[in-house]
């Protein structure tokens, strides 16, 4: 097969999530020793991943959160408070421990799997797997972030990274990611999907000032001026404005999707690849949780494009995948009051129906 | 010492928490691999615990919920949508480890101290505290609903329980309750506190209709006309319109304060009697974590007055402490990103100070 008719059959692997499944998980729920729906956001949580899994006995254990890193060319035009070499620099501290992933995942028992997408130039050191696309992507200002053959390649070594986690059992992935100039592309692309002006959907990204902002709101407008972008086309979008590393988010919610899988959508770069994968299909929205809402400006709107209310709003803006291991504790915690709970029988208690 | 000598010991025993501790540690905060700040109210949540603990090598290993349970005599009024005795079997419920609270307490590795505070008949069964005040409050409707010595010993009572968990080592205390009719108790004691129509405190407890929404305000216009009150005298309100296990809470921040406890707050009535506690020594507010948002009217007007953003808002409206078990993992990840992330200097990351 052709890695466009690889990408075709992943598409069609996807199925609808099991609306029986969250009723009788609901109908379980209001059996519980508790007022009806008095859980609230925990109980949606339950229906929802059963309604993934398609059983009433979720089985949540074995967590995972992935960060694929990449380098953006329109780093280039000083959009970012970071310089590029950062990106490497993080993929090295997540290689080390030391990052604020791999302390939140270590916390909620989850295994963090980094990933290069295509860092400028190669890091290869124990802890990171290889699934380079090219030594970072072109400028968008001047053409393409990346040709559709490196858009389609990225969306197909994410879904790997996400088959291999789903063979060796995960059963809910994080969706992280590090690359200076992320945020740039994510807005970009928020502007493609949303027809919205960069203005819009622009924010601070790692710390950038008035001026700065200013500056990579025209970056942006003139990215998606200069390259010929079909809005009804996912792939053209990515190629255009996106990054590889997005591209690896956004194939890995396919495969994910694919698997039955519970994937914990992170901030607005995640939130972004998510939006490329709902577009190329929709069915791929009932297999996400939207872990948290993020201060950066843009990710309210991807939100609302996708449909969905993030569980947490501790206004953070760091990405790496930390909202999603925070929230893989909400996770647990709804999985277990499914499980574990007396029900009014059970427990002697009065039912009021209330 | 009478008892009001030792409320009053209690209440000088608590001191401010230390500026000088969390100022360190947003020191210590702003050298991790982050933009600065771009955990948001992590890094809050760390500087706080810092503050509460006065060190910055914080300490929140052993945990524990309170949950402390009560009947109310103004359930005689119809304003629940369950019977009084749902809080006994309730009661029987948490002791055999069934309810939401034991579900959500094991997640975070957090112990569940139930205590009788006055059920309407003794819970005679291992695992329940034995601290009654009597046998339900009086309805609030006709008179008082304890008397001022009572108030003061429910005070005491709960501020025992706090002290026997210090002792044990807990570091970390949620704060749960149960009571059928508490929330008419508390919103009772929000108006008493704020001067706001009851109407805008009220709210549907564990799930009643419009009719019984309507009069159970009027109750609690009933009971705020017919008790004299001295709004500026906490133990005064909460003699006249509280509970016993709210009583028990407030005394139990209070202590918990005292012995620079971190003090996870729940929903409307664990927050009311956090109130009570933080009307009758201000220095309180700050051993305060606010868990959650409930879905429950009053809470918010509540929070506010407190002057504390909750942490969480999953539309949950259950008690017994659920939500500060929840966001008890948002206490350990905070202190797990302060101990154990990796500095720009360790990792070798560039930082630009943003």
């Amino acid at each position: 097969m052709t890695p466009t008719q690889r990408l075709d059959a992943l598409l069609t692997r996807i199925e609808p999530v099991s609306t029986a499944a969250a009723d009788e998980a609901q109908r379980l729920l209001d059996m519980k020793t508790k007022p009806r729906g008095s859980l609230g956001r925990l109980e949606d949580l339950a229906r929802q991943v059963c309604a993934i899994q398609d059983r009433t006995d979720p089985d949540v254990a074995v967590k995972a959160v992935i960060v694929m890193a990449a380098d953006h060319g329109v780093a280039a035009e000083g959009v970012s408070a970071y310089p590029q070499e950062v990106t490497r620099q993080m993929l090295l501290n997540f290689a080390g421990e030391g990052a604020a992933i791999n302390v939140l995942a270590r916390q909620v028992g989850a295994d963090v799997h980094v990933v290069d997408m295509g860092v400028a130039s190669p890091v290869e050191v124990q802890g990171v797997r290889d699934e380079r696309v090219g030594p970072g992507t072109q400028n968008m200002r001047v053409g393409p972030a990346m040709s559709r053959a490196q858009a389609i390649d990225g969306l197909l070594r994410g879904a790997r990274v996400a088959a291999d986690l789903c063979d060796a059992g995960a059963a809910v992935l994080g969706l992280g990611e590090m690359g200076i100039a992320n945020t740039t592309a994510s807005s970009a692309l928020a502007a493609v999907f949303t027809g919205l002006d960069p203005e819009e959907l622009t924010g601070r990204g790692t710390g950038i000032d008035d001026a700065t902002r200013t500056h990579k709101i025209q970056v942006i407008r003139d990215a998606l001026a200069i390259n010929e972008i079909d809005r009804s086309d996912p792939i053209s979008a990515l190629a255009a404005v996106g990054g590889f590393e997005i591209a690896g988010l956004a194939g890995a919610v396919l495969e994910g999707a694919a698997r039955r899988t519970v994937m914990m959508v992170d901030g607005f770069i995640s939130s972004a690849a998510a939006l490329v994968a709902v577009r190329l299909q929709p069915a791929v929205a009932e297999y996400l949780v939207m872990s948290h809402k993020s201060v950066e400006a843009g990710h309210r709107v991807v939100l609302r494009e996708i449909g969905a209310r993030p569980l947490l709003d501790l206004d953070m803006r760091l990405g790496e995948g930390t909202g999603a291991a925070l929230a893989m504790g909400m996770v647990d915690a709804a999985v277990a009051v499914l499980r574990d709970m007396a029900s009014f029988q059970s427990a002697g208690v009065t039912d009021t129906g209330r």
